[in-house]
């Protein structure tokens, strides 16, 4: 097992990574302060349900904990006010008190879902991560939790620091292929932004990656961590240094919006907006080898880096214009200006952003 | 103008209460570091826009303010997830970016509502309480925001301090005499729990307090408005010590939710409420004068102190059990042990409430 921690003062918390923790969930939620006299709510999807929550609700009970469940669809349209609501009434039902918990089973769907209800239930109760996709070892980190709303992503939400990330890698052994992929766009943007050394062993590693070997993805999901945690110590609210994580997703936020959450997988939307932030470094000045390492690694872990023609331009940027991070007129680029380099350029022109958008359609694909 | 401070390090903020002060709004956000970049949303409620409104915005406009405004319908009703989205979709649509600012002009609703979208847009931005109600003095310092859910009152929420306080006096002239009855059970509630002297005071000046007399009016705000950010400043986000400002809450949310938000305004069932908790407190031992004096300044303001008899007392039950201070089992109760003290009583057996919500149908009603 190894472990990492995610340093913020009193509200530190232990990230917990290996093979089997489900079954050590009951020691690890008591060694966290996780108290058993009041409900607590597990919040998870259909599809994890299916395979995870009957394991989980069982060890947590017979550790003395008072188990409720809710299922949500899965898919991203579950992260909505009208499923929010759902679970606040669920949570009501069940009679979870201020001093209660909410366990947040799955992806960063449910992740983010269930860490604003934690959030707002009460105006705040404890959560707990316990991630089952490659892709949520970042959003499982950080604390930053939301649903959609009908004209942007992620745009109802707070900053709720869980009490642990307990990241159990069996869980990971039943991800379909496509999913793998879009997980590892994260761990890559990690590398991008922090750590040029982890770029190049996941380019050596790709394969192993992607045939889940546990060791690989172990260490993967540790160095992952490991940066969005030394980021999210360092500037948890994002007033600064925290939105070099959002690399990528400037134009990758918009491309789900347009492409309505569903064509395209956050992970594949974000490895097309990072292709895009390469352009664009080089465009303003940075080597060449920045666009064509970060189109290499992302290919070979099996990501898309061109943008679907058939997604309108004009749509693209008009998605954008929402996005938090077009702050006070300016548009807010994360520029890599070398492998696990990354500048905040706050002045990045819309007409710039639109040619580069352009070009993503036209981007030749690597064998 | 009289000026407070509730003390919370970095957060701490101005309350500003006087006459006129809606001309001085300008002034007063830039001294509070109101950025003009972004775009700025005020919130109000049909009744208040009406009287307050274009003078805000204007005052606003003149000083460089980005003024876009929002208006709900007035009443209890718009503390809902329905309204919240709609002005959610309001933000976005004025284009407000993580530096813009959300101000509340109007009561309570307004501030809880406002507050709440402030705390939860792009995951918080700042917020401004711009009071036009007596009881607004109590839900405008503090940070609790919140709306409602169908089984439960302020379940869905947030701690989000706001910059700065701004209350003008002349806004609380128009108010109809039952809400100002209102308001003032919290300011007699202030008293009750933290200045023995505050409560006499209360009873020599009622009559001025009911004509609206502005020197009595913003002496009452102000001591009233100091004990609450006394309070806040050492417990913010209610693990002890603030729960004595629940003191009549637990029976009067009850009360508010079974008589339907509408029958009995918030002050009045939180009249009722201190009129339960001084009786529960009799009953423990306190002094027979703790019920005679709280019934009797309650009454000199123009509250009630009996519970309308056709109120199920199955339902307010069942109410009171949905209560956030209904806390691992057991029933939370602040009892006022003397006038000017509370004490915190976690074990108040539901065999005994009831006994107190029988006996408040038949409270006497003094002259």
């Amino acid at each position: 097992m190894r472990e990492l921690t995610v340093e913020l003062g009193e509200r530190s918390y232990p990230i917990y990574i290996g093979e089997g923790l489900l079954d050590q969930a009951g020691e690890l939620f008591v060694k966290q302060g996780i108290g058993k006299k009041s409900p607590m709510l597990i919040v998870t999807d259909e599809r994890v349900a299916e395979r995870h929550l009957a394991k989980l609700a069982a060890v947590l009970q017979e550790a003395g904990y008072q188990v409720t469940s809710a299922v949500v669809p899965s898919g991203e349209s579950s992260k909505s006010l009208s499923v929010f609501e759902s679970l606040m009434t669920k949570a009501l039902q069940a009679g979870l008190d201020r001093k209660s918990t909410v366990v947040a089973l799955g992806g960063g769907v449910v992740g983010d879902l269930a860490g604003f209800v934690a959030a707002s239930y009460m105006r705040g109760v404890k959560f707990v991560q316990v991630p089952t996709t490659i892709l949520a070892h970042d959003s499982s980190v950080g604390g930053k939790v939301a649903v959609n709303h009908p004209l942007a992503k992620n745009i109802i939400g707070a900053f709720h620091q869980p009490e642990l990330v307990l990241y159990d890698l069996n869980t990971l052994q039943t991800l379909p292929p496509r999913e793998v992929s879009a997980g590892l766009s994260e761990v890559v943007k990690h590398g991008l932004i922090w750590d040029a050394e982890f770029v190049q062993w996941c380019d050596d590693h790709a394969e192993r990656l992607l045939a889940l070997d546990p060791e690989s993805l172990g260490y993967a999901l540790y160095k992952g961590c490991g940066v969005k945690a030394a980021v999210v110590s360092r500037d948890e609210k994002e007033n600064d240094l925290r939105m070099i994580l959002n690399l990528g997703h400037t134009i990758g936020h918009a491309l789900e919006a347009v492409a309505g959450y569903n064509e395209l997988l956050h992970g594949e939307a974000i490895s097309i907006g990072m292709v895009g932030s390469a352009r664009l470094a080089v465009k303003l000045g940075a080597p060449e080898q920045v666009l064509t390492v970060t189109k290499r690694v992302l290919t070979r872990v099996g990501l898309p880096v061109r943008l679907p023609e058939h997604l309108d331009t004009d749509r693209i940027m008009e998605a954008m214009s929402h996005d938090k991070k077009f702050l006070e007129g300016t548009m807010v680029f994360i520029v890599p200006t070398a492998i696990g380099h990354v500048e905040i350029n706050k002045s990045v022109s819309t007409a710039l952003v639109r040619e580069i958008v352009e070009q993503l359609k036209q981007e030749a694909v690597q064998a």
